[in-house]
């Protein structure tokens, strides 16, 4: 189905050989099983558009340098992946069929915590939990902003714009310096890095000229192989909440009532707000509800579960961290601001000190917290798989509304599904709309019209002026031309970087709709 | 006396007629008057290393494109000047001797202000005073963050990676979303801007695919013609506070406290701490003091100074804005925390709120309530110029007093005047030491001195680890020089980019040490 085949040349014995020689046997594996492992589960089962022909496993930079030297010399495509727990992306897969699929699951190392600074600096392949377990056993007094499930990577989370929920969450604020091989094989340090024993590499954003950290955010230019990452003072007090909207026409309101208390700043970490389908992840009594009835929920069995479960039509989480006694004060301001919402409700899931930190056990405490998990999908149904569309909308009800429209139209109309919608709050005037579509993985039709719904969602949102924030592997492509403006100009404008710093086009073809030239041409 | 002369072409009859049928007469001015409008006024007067051949005006975009094509057609440097108000820095002047100087003084339109999601968008020749008191007639409930002079241009301030003092003051996250012309004339649009008729362009930081806007801080890589700019919903209560410290020896406490209060979310703007000497351009009572002694300030007169007027060794302007009782409790803490240093004080300068906001009057409270103002250089002196050397330092008290050691010793010991010092903290984790040399600009020896000090400081603050974040024209190679990790990495890689979308070097060539291929070469 995949709409532009695009495959590398077979991988070569030769090739192989200098691969086995550079990292170790262990390290080079090219049999079906072991290439699996990087296939996105999510994907249907029986097409291998975007299988790799290769998993290489470097344990450190020099070995990625080795790995980059190789593919460079021969202009073979690698596609590097750090965990490749983007599900509803297209995973680890490689754009390009028959791509080396460089995982760097092996370069795990949280390299230093600094508890003064408030920062980790870590390598790719370290998750949530790795981060997570190396500030505790350290004792630091340290959180660190974590995504919904703890089984990620930091880096490659970050490097894919990943949303996370913690203060430093917001406009992703916590990834600074890094350090990056390039296409050539040698190495680049950004920001204050670029000076030899640095003392502000990762305490500084940018540098002297220009700043390039940003540029390897969705990018093909380097292999970043190490990189700071900011972490909070725990806070002397830590209040989490769910603010619950009783109607979906009070969607308008609830947004508008979250942007004024961001931009007040009483909300500073990065709400989620859910629909009563979605929030079945966290609240299991949705789904036991939704199990009596077959095929789409209308509206008045969705009301009917809302209210009869109390977690209503809109609910969101969100918290506040701080001094004690503003915390209070910031609790009472949101309950404030919420209670113009006709029959909402706030709910409040204790106050956290050092005293009692150790009670955090629900998920919305523990996101919130720092403290990562798989809370979400335990117990998830085998074979389902789900693809995400997610474009970011102004923080006003009115444009969140046009897009949950016409979104809520193709998942129920064209496809016959009800529509799902978690909308990341990331900043003071923009929220990211997560939705998508779920889909059988083993059912060829039911994953063609989740596809072809979604591909028609990005174009139908791109009509309205609203894009994409990240795209999923299989139309990446289609995402990237709604960015058209002046014939293309800015993908003609990153082409000409990717054909400067990758004039073999080996690293990472494809990503997120970047080709190099000898892509582009053929 | 300048290290490293490069010289233009002169500037043909042709491209001057060329220039004049673009734009009209009168914006192309060749006069030596008119061209020293844009010499930097705190260059030695008899030295003319960097003047312009010519100044040219255009009033919109499609100027400034027409005027790049003529110059990429003919080979002919340009410099670009927003408002050229980067006095220490260079001010407007080209790197290049005899480069065509493009003022977009012109060019100073506020295009909108949306007060829902609080930005602005403006013109690179539109100043702080423009947009304040576009603020101000359209009655909107928004603050501007603001640096220290208010005649400046927002976007020639925001790429130059200047400060500002509000919380968007913070790590520069005010700027979002540009209007891009290319070295070939083209027009580029970063982030979502890249989505025709987008609704998101200057919300959202990143967009889908790597992320353009910080590639034009401190660059050559285009000219910005349009850019968002977040402002700050006005707050229901801003408390503008002085803290005082009154020996030199508690400035490593002074910093350790700062750092644990904006850690803590407790500090969210920008603090500026400076030394008694560098103090006096708020405090006219210091002023008067220091002329009553002739040569270098004794450690001894100092402590006079700061113990008879009060204003201490080291002084650190800071604020609180928010919920009424969030911010008397934040000030509460902050003279707690500060509390701890003996025989501080903390001057609280009254509360704010919209009913006594007209009462704002004095520089540090103006300043961090977004009111722009000249009020530092009221008075200053003709012939008086500075050069700024400005490190970032990590936030921690001991790695501060490195640095100011080294820098004191330079300016006392080999120039012998004062070390002045304001570090502004404009992140939890690190400060940027704003020193630097005042000097005669019509005596060519206290010229030099104070250059080669200057000089001294960019290469041995390297040696500790420390670089520069913004540098001077005249030695903008020089402390490009100093990133020298892995054989000046990130240099290599930044000349592969301008290459690439400058292929004939005509942007600003030698920008932060940034040369096109023909420069490097010859």
């Amino acid at each position: 189905m995949s709409a532009d085949l695009v495959a590398a040349p077979a991988l070569d014995a030769a090739v192989e050989r200098r691969l086995r020689d550079a990292l170790g046997d262990d390290a080079v594996v090219t049999s079906r099983d072991g290439r699996d492992e990087y296939r996105d589960p999510y994907w249907y089962e029986n097409d291998r558009s975007f299988d790799s022909s290769a998993v290489v496993y470097p344990t450190s930079t020099e070995e990625v340098q080795a790995v980059v030297r190789i593919a460079n010399d021969v202009g073979i495509p690698i596609w590097t992946s750090s965990q490749g727990r983007n599900y509803g992306y297209g995973g680890p897969s490689p754009r390009v069929k028959g791509s080396i699929l460089v995982s760097l699951r092996r370069m795990n190392r949280v390299l230093e915590i600094n508890e003064k600074l408030a920062y980790a600096v870590v390598e790719p392949g370290a998750t949530w939990f790795d981060l997570y377990d190396a500030i505790e056993a350290g004792g630091h007094d340290l959180m660190v902003s974590v995504p919904d499930l703890g089984w990620g990577s930091v880096i490659g989370n970050s490097l894919d714009s990943g949303v996370t929920y913690l203060p430093l969450g917001m406009d992703y604020q916590a990834p600074t310096g890094m350090e990056i091989v390039l296409a050539d094989g040698s190495l680049l340090r950004t920001g204050m890095g670029g000076l030899p024993d640095s003392k502000s590499w990762h305490v500084y954003k940018r540098g002297l000229g220009p700043v390039l950290d940003p540029l390897f955010i969705q990018s093909n230019f380097g292999i970043v192989t190490r990189m700071g990452y900011w972490l909070m003072r725990k806070p002397e007090a830590y209040a989490p909440l769910y603010l619950m909207a009783p109607k979906d026409s009070d969607l308008e309101q609830a947004i508008d009532i979250t942007r004024e208390l961001r931009l007040q700043g009483i909300i500073r970490g990065v709400p989620v707000m859910q629909n009563t389908i979605t929030l079945s992840s966290h609240f299991p009594e949705i789904l036991g509800k939704m199990r009596a009835h077959e095929g789409t929920l209308s509206d008045a069995v969705l009301q009917e579960i809302a209210d009869s479960t109390g977690v209503g039509r809109w609910g969101q989480r969100t918290a506040v961290w701080g001094d004690r006694v503003v915390v209070e004060r910031h609790v009472q301001r949101i309950k404030e601001a919420w209670g113009a919402i006709e029959g909402s409700r706030v709910d409040e899931y204790g106050v956290f000190t050092k005293e009692n930190w150790g009670e955090i056990t629900d998920f919305i405490s523990k996101v919130q917290a720092g403290v990562p998990n798989l809370d979400m999908i335990e117990g998830r149904p085998d074979n389902i798989g789900h693809i995400g569309f997610s474009p970011v909308v102004p923080l006003e009800g009115e444009k969140v509304r046009e897009v949950v429209n016409l979104l809520k139209r193709i998942a129920e109309d064209e496809v016959g599904v009800n529509f799902v919608a978690g909308l990341c709050t990331i900043s003071e005037r923009s929220t990211v709309l997560v939705s998508g579509l779920n889909f059988s993985t083993v059912d060829e039709r039911s994953w063609q019209t989740a596809f072809d719904a979604v591909k028609k969602m990005v174009t139908e949102a791109a009509k309205l002026g609203y894009g994409e924030y990240r795209a999923h592997l299989d139309f990446m492509d289609e995402a990237s031309d709604q960015y058209s403006f002046n014939d293309h100009a800015y993908r003609r404008f990153v082409e000409k970087l990717k054909d400067a710093v990758d004039p073999n086009g080996i690293l990472s073809p494809g990503r997120h709709g970047i080709w190099p030239s000898a892509y582009r041409n053929r």
